[in-house]
């Protein structure tokens, strides 16, 4: 499955479970799912797993898809992003996902400066 | 995590997994995988598991994301797709996953009469 990634799709099994750095080489988490926007298709959010401590107590942290770039080296996702502000980003328990609707969207997407 | 389904967005979790049916009602499969274009964010294929004897020998067949609707009811997909049609379709076996090109993309597409 893997060798996809070298062409101009990636299968959503490879996002899924690859690691997240920000521009410094920290790795801030990993990707637990993706939400596709169902009309057009799009991938919207990556939504990343961060927090925690040994894999206890991690939050959901909704990213807009736009802002991750597929580093072949590190083979993973590098965002230009501090961890201070993905401290206070958007987020939820694993448990207790919100509703996706174009109000939350804008939320997130304006915490991160980005068009929704 | 299944809540989202019922919002403008759907998790790549809940895809994954879920039935397809045609138009008939016959299951002809689940989905096994998405392939996303890297630029654009766009889920460009379905990838159905198809064929085989329970779970044996069953292939891989993309499918243009458009052609799936998603049905509430059978909380799951239904494509417009006889079996005889699919049973010529471009496929592949799960541990050989072509070269996900345009090429390869214009005769899938083409395949399914779907504009790539």
């Amino acid at each position: 499955m893997y060798q996809a990634a070298s062409y101009d799709v990636i299968s959503s099994d490879k996002v899924e479970g690859a690691s997240v750095y920000n521009t410094a080489g920290d790795k801030l988490g990993s990707i637990d799912d993706l939400m596709i926007d169902k009309r057009s298709g799009k991938v919207r959010y990556a939504v990343l797993e961060f927090g925690g401590f040994l894999g206890i107590g991690t939050d959901r942290y909704p990213l807009p898809w736009d802002m991750l770039k597929y580093d072949t080296a590190k083979d993973g996702y590098v965002v230009a992003l501090d961890k201070s502000r993905l401290e206070k980003a958007p987020r939820y328990p694993e448990n207790d996902v919100p509703a996706y609707t174009d109000d939350y969207g804008r939320k997130v997407y304006g915490y991160y400066d980005q068009t929704w």
